[in-house]
């Protein structure tokens, strides 16, 4: 990837000195930004633009050139890269638009577009994107102008869109926060997401990493890079919905994902997710500084207004505030005018003035042990302004010397938060709401930087030649699913496949009553509909009566014979739950747990999760369910088997995981006994891809 | 309250020349807003300030004026209202601090206050607070520098807190929205914000009113105004954590309220929360449009990918993107450059870049009688800008021609925004995400304006005299307690209250078996704990084994004889629910509904509603459970009976409404029988006042 942003020569194809011309304006950007490499302008026209000739073909150029940048029509790209492929070019930027995202019968030129690159082992960023921009050495190759006033920095974009990427670059000109390196991915048809960030996460001069994506390219590689850095990767997920996707199809050709396994894959593999654009800023601004270690901050403010509205947010994000000893406190509280302010965390600086006490109380307050950061609230104006901006320097040297954030809250009027904002290097938030918010992401990114490097499933045994046999056969019927569950070493309740009455009344004795009796032929797969399950059976005569009436109801309900049916054991006990695995195209092999009944069917409460699991992830899918506490015994039950549960979870997920042929699981119900005696699949439905 | 706000003459007592006086201040933002009245200035050093005389003392004051403005030590401050009372003054702002919030023993210096306001009939504002600011005719006294720039306007602002209200005016003065009268309210001893916010109401300055509360003073009072009114009360309501209660109190003096009961009755009274000042200003902006009289939106934009969050958001807030006919697009296809986009709603702008065909999208979107308001992403630099500014002047100009909203979302760089806020007399966002929530907020305020001026609770007969009787008596037992809810026109399992086991099987004959046998005296709130409960006695024989039983028990856990039992029937049928009602301290009567079992135990699903409730009001409780779907039938079962449900709810309303002196009561459970059944409590429990 480096050569998309190092190239030592580049070349511009579609340019005109037409001041019209996007070509010309991407010209603009690579001088204005002073790019540092020999740069060749190409136009059919020809002509000369900015003291350099315009040559009229790719054949015509004097030299061979590292990087190429394509903005001609659509029709002529695959043409243009052909040529760039003759020249010994390998690496091209294409911001034409008017492929698969226009219409589908643009397929066929996208075809021809990759045709062309691969047999000239050229890759390529694009189509219908802006391109990349690389601050360091000034090879912004974008049509939009790009901002001259962005700084340089530690931030990474890659963005779906030019327009919600340009955007971003916008904020952070507005928050003096710095860019690295800037990249719009377009339809992603040959390099996509994965590459760019798995290059940024190399890149020493990224820190930090934001991605807007309108859909993702192959989540697994996502949450292996996500997974191995410690550098935040935040993401703006759009195209969420059933309206926006169609919408984005059109845009960048982009297809949607299920939403709830992004939202679980992300939480799963450390990816902050982002709402929007201020979010996605209001973060950036904390993440710039040292990570907060611990939940604990001191928090400072002039108006008492705002320690009640930080103390709120404190709350809501999981964060405390320590007290401070008094001793500590009395030494300031001296400083105090009126004796009307009693001082505590939060500390409200009520009626003192002095702003060398401020220093020293923010030095003080972050400095303690037990303080991981420090959220001041400040608002000033008129004659106050030099002294507070001294101090917000003050501050920002405290944060570098300490290794501890701050978030400091700006209650001024529009004027001075622009002017701090541009002239202050440290960043600054319009209210406690965000600032907290930011630092409890912070945190999380800490405790994410604790997790293993990498993912360790652990390794049960599977019985894969039986499981292989069984997924040969077709979709298998009840009895083989059961069977399935089994050679995955998931205990199931005792059962015996049967084809007679006689087979029926014998394997009721093996197994013992109560019992239940199940239609098991593959395709009645909503037994329940058809009569083909009929529990408490309690002896031989209830279990005669049960195989008459289940004859009648699969007759009536038009199925053939001969039927196989299951003779099963009852288990009255434990907390029901339903487990269940499916191959999202995105993400692949994805496991579900909800608890049973209601909780599903009303509330939806069900938990995924992306496979293979470790120990840690299945618990957390665990401690995501709403209903979960049932699990720890209520209304008298006692405590249910977790250790038995989270282990039924990850034998389920290597299951998924080794054996792409199955495209859907199911067990449903599950019992989940009280801790000590295991989980028992009562029922299971198995989908062959 | 007009006396507050339009002052012939005032005073402002405690001013001295010193630059350090914040009396001083106070003149200064009188003299600068250009106070039209007669002005008076008192501080016990006397001296002059800016050509005016400041008189020693208020006996000195050369002739009576309306109003005064007190900012002197908290011990003068008795002393001085008793001095204007004197002299006439019956409006009074009192801004020093050092009251209740600093120390419960100040508490004797609020009570002097407060009798010498009485002996003379003085209103007060504060103390512990920055005072009023009209702009209208300049009275503008807080003692902080109010700023300058801000615009007259439409919007009015009650804060408990002096700081967080100039940071909204900030927030104004940053988004050119204008102001019409602010009010800091401080530790409102005399007035509170609902004589602020009555007054505002009638206001016909005034068409918003946005408050920022760390307590309320009155619930019942707050809804009643804001149910009556159609202009639009936001309200940021903080000090919803334990911590925050404690930081308030020190603060403002502010207790805090029960979140979940403020959050219900808000919802109930059409009150808007807002989560903080951003929000609130994102709001503003769409309120000072037309109403969003329907939910579909029109949405337009430049950039594919920001048309993709507006789509998200839209599906996120409840908007709908209608379908525009072809022919409608087709007008406006014609202009675009290189057949790379196709149009739809959202319409991608893509490569069109006439401004004058923007302004005719815009125009025709926002025209076209399936849309109710627009959504415009724009973004634009350089040598774009000019026409830029004119097509936002214009849409400006279409939503006070055409009557429906528009949200105009500007991706732009900072000087480009911070220019348009200030040029610009109408308001933009920086993102969809931003404009859709406000946008819904209008929508949902539309809805709010319809529903009835005066809530209309239902009158059912309640026994009244049977209820005193029952109430008057001490504690009530089981029996009374059901009697209670009976004379409440609530039905009741069938019950008999019984002292022996003689009068137990007789009674069984009655009620008929299965029946229940409870515990009855009023001390044991909790039967089942002690064993007070036993449910499902199918025969005399198995009633006399209950009877000793839970002789035995009762005896056991130390309860002294007699004990009075219920013997009541069982109601096995219907959906199991809770209800209840208590007095809160703020909002008064309060009633609860939630589903009975796991879902009050583990997901705490209950929702609220401040009595009298009428049918709307009760309707909406339900629909606010999360569960709320079992009431409709699943899993086979039946629909559950809504109506008699909401009439127990209306019922339960009005008996809390009518007798204050039932401090809490619980019917739980109730059994909501199928659809046509009715409703039936099968325990009750009472506490009185």
């Amino acid at each position: 990837m480096r050569g998309f942003f190092y190239p030592q020569s580049a070349a511009v194809l579609g340019v005109s000195p037409r001041f019209t011309n996007l070509g010309r304006a991407i010209a603009t950007n690579l001088i204005d930004q002073g790019f540092g490499g020999r740069l060749f302008f190409v136009g059919l026209g020809g002509g000369h633009l900015f003291g350099h000739r315009i040559y009229e073909s790719v054949e015509a150029l004097p030299e061979p050139v590292e990087a190429a940048v394509i903005l001609t029509p659509a029709a002529t790209v695959p043409g243009l890269v052909e040529a760039c492929g003759r020249r010994g070019i390998k690496r091209v930027i294409i911001e034409s638009g008017g492929f698969g995202e226009f219409d589908s019968d643009r397929l066929a030129l996208e075809k021809e577009l990759l045709a062309a690159a691969e047999a000239h082992g050229i890759r390529f960023i694009g189509p219908n994107c802006i391109g990349v921009a690389n601050l360091e050495n000034g090879f912004v190759v974008p049509f939009p102008r790009f901002p001259e006033s962005i700084h340089r920095g530690e931030i990474g974009i890659i963005s779906q869109s030019g327009g919600v990427g340009l955007a971003y670059v916008n904020r952070l000109v507005s928050e003096r926060l710095g860019l690295s390196k800037f990249i719009s991915v377009g339809n992603k048809l040959n390099v996509d997401e994965n590459d760019l960030l798995e290059y940024l996460i190399e890149d020493d001069r990224t820190g930090l990493i934001c991605l807007y994506l309108e859909s993702i390219a192959d989540g697994r590689r996502l949450m292996d890079l996500a997974g191995r850095t410690d550098k935040p990767i935040l993401i703006h997920k759009s195209n969420t919905s059933a309206v926006s996707a169609r919408i984005a199809a059109s845009h960048t050709a982009a297809l949607s994902e299920d939403d709830a396994v992004v939202e679980a894959a992300f939480k799963q593999a450390g990816i902050v997710r982002v709402r929007g654009a201020q979010e996605m800023i209001n973060y950036l601004k904390v993440l710039t500084q040292p990570r907060l270690k611990g939940r604990r901050l001191g928090i400072v403010s002039r108006s008492g207004g705002q320690a009640v509205i930080a103390a709120d947010a404190c709350q809501a994000f999981g964060l405390e505030m320590p007290a401070f000893p008094r001793q500590f406190l009395d030494e300031f509280e001296k400083h105090f005018r009126g004796g009307v302010i009693k001082i505590q965390n939060p500390i409200d600086l009520g009626d003192l003035f002095d702003f060398t006490v401020y220093t020293d109380i923010a030095e003080g307050v972050l400095s303690r042990p037990e303080v991981d950061g420090l959220l001041f609230a400040h608002g000033y104006r008129g004659a106050e302004t030099p002294r507070s901006r001294e101090f917000l320097a003050a501050v920002a040297g405290m944060v570098r010397r300490l290794g501890k954030p701050a978030a400091l809250c700006l209650l001024v009027e529009e004027s001075e938060m622009t002017h701090v904002k541009q002239e202050l290097d440290f960043p600054v938030f319009a209210g406690p709401e965000e600032a907290t918010a930011a630092l409890s992401v912070s945190h999380q990114l800490h405790l994410k930087s604790q997790w293993p490097k990498k993912s360790n499933p652990h390794k049960f045994d599977l019985d894969e030649a039986r499981i292989g046999r069984l997924l040969d056969g077709g979709r298998p019927g009840l009895a083989q699913c059961l069977e399935l569950a089994q050679a995955a070493g998931i205990r199931v309740a005792p059962f015996r496949e049967v084809f007679s009455p006689e087979e029926a009344l014998a394997a009721a004795e093996e197994v013992g009553f109560p019992l239940a009796l199940k239609a098991g032929r593959a395709e009645v797969s909503h037994k329940s509909d058809v009569g083909g399950v009929i529990l408490g059976l309690d002896s031989p005569r209830a279990l005669a009566a049960g195989l008459e009436k289940m004859s009648a109801s699969l007759g009536a309900a038009g199925l053939e014979r001969p039927w196989p049916l299951v003779v099963q054991a009852m288990v009255e006990a434990g907390q029901e739950m339903i487990l269940g695995g499916r191959q999202d195209a995105v993400f692949g092999p994805v496991i579900l747990v909800g608890l049973g009944g209601i909780f599903v069917e009303i509330l939806g409460d069900v938990s995924l999760g992306v496979a293979p699991l470790d120990e840690r992830q299945a618990g957390l899918m665990l401690s995501q369910l709403r209903g979960g506490r049932i699990l720890d015994g209520v209304r008298g039950k006692p405590a249910s088997d977790r250790a038995a549960l989270v282990e039924t979870l990850l034998r389920l997920a290597g299951l998924m995981d080794r054996f792409s042929r199955i495209r859907e699981i199911d067990l449903n119900p599950v019992k989940v006994l009280p801790a000590g005696q295991g989980v028992v699949a009562l029922d299971a439905r198995v989908v062959p891809a």
